[in-house]
């Protein structure tokens, strides 16, 4: 599977999350070519605030030990809370959707030696920022604000 | 209650966390004199890397929406996933039973405004001396290293 692809099924997850009445971020992490978790954002399905997308994917794969090897993927850039879990895990790539609806905590990962790559996809920025302007209020409550 | 009232009250979680077989962290989260979350880590018992002792205590607590008036209690430093929760949901304050067997993400939750009290309690560094004694490897899968 090529990098498209991998973005392509975190965006997969972000729809999903949407079609549950949630916040539209999805996630995928890969190993050796292949998806060893996936999430969505899932605080209005689970009455969870810590499950943003990137924590249900790395959830979802289990202990798999050290991350390495691993790339992780989001359609949105990280928070603080889900940069935490990358920098903490040694997660060494993250690659973004888009960042135009949220910057979120790219520099605090680079200053750890993570490469983050946004790759600034039209899909993953109509996909929020359509969120935004209907769940303004949801949006504001993910974020911490 | 005492803020030495809700140290015991994470102790108490992260000795139920030990009891069930899995690593001896445990948190709180109080708001107007009162524990509105509790938890403890439960790598081993759900088989979940996501969920250390902040954020199952964080996510207990459930959308309580503005962090402002909260404080976080942890038996350990904050690493820096857990760290990264306090920073993007604005908790204020973090008083931690000890770092002595863990130094954690302090300076960067001080460096985002977050007081962090540290009171070096001797159950909480005994309980976690004996623990990194005894299961050094589930201690180093925790903090990924």
């Amino acid at each position: 599977m090529s990098e498209d692809l991998f973005l392509k099924a975190a965006i997969d997850e972000a729809r999903k999350g949407l079609s549950e009445g949630g916040i539209p971020i999805g996630s995928v992490i890969v190993r050796d070519g292949k998806i060893i978790g996936r999430g969505h954002n899932k605080r209005v399905q689970d009455d969870d605030p810590m499950t943003h997308a990137e924590i249900d994917c790395l959830r979802n794969a289990g202990r798999v030990g050290n991350y390495m090897d691993t790339v992780l993927y989001s359609t949105l850039m990280p928070c603080y809370l889900c940069a935490g879990a990358v920098v903490q895990f040694g997660i060494p790539k993250v690659i973004v959707g888009e960042s135009k609806t949220f910057s979120g905590a790219r520099k605090f990962m680079e200053e750890h030696g993570v490469e983050v790559v946004d790759v600034g996809n039209t899909e993953c920025i109509q996909l929020m920022e359509q969120f935004i302007r209907d769940r303004p209020e949801l949006w504001n409550e993910d974020i911490g604000k």
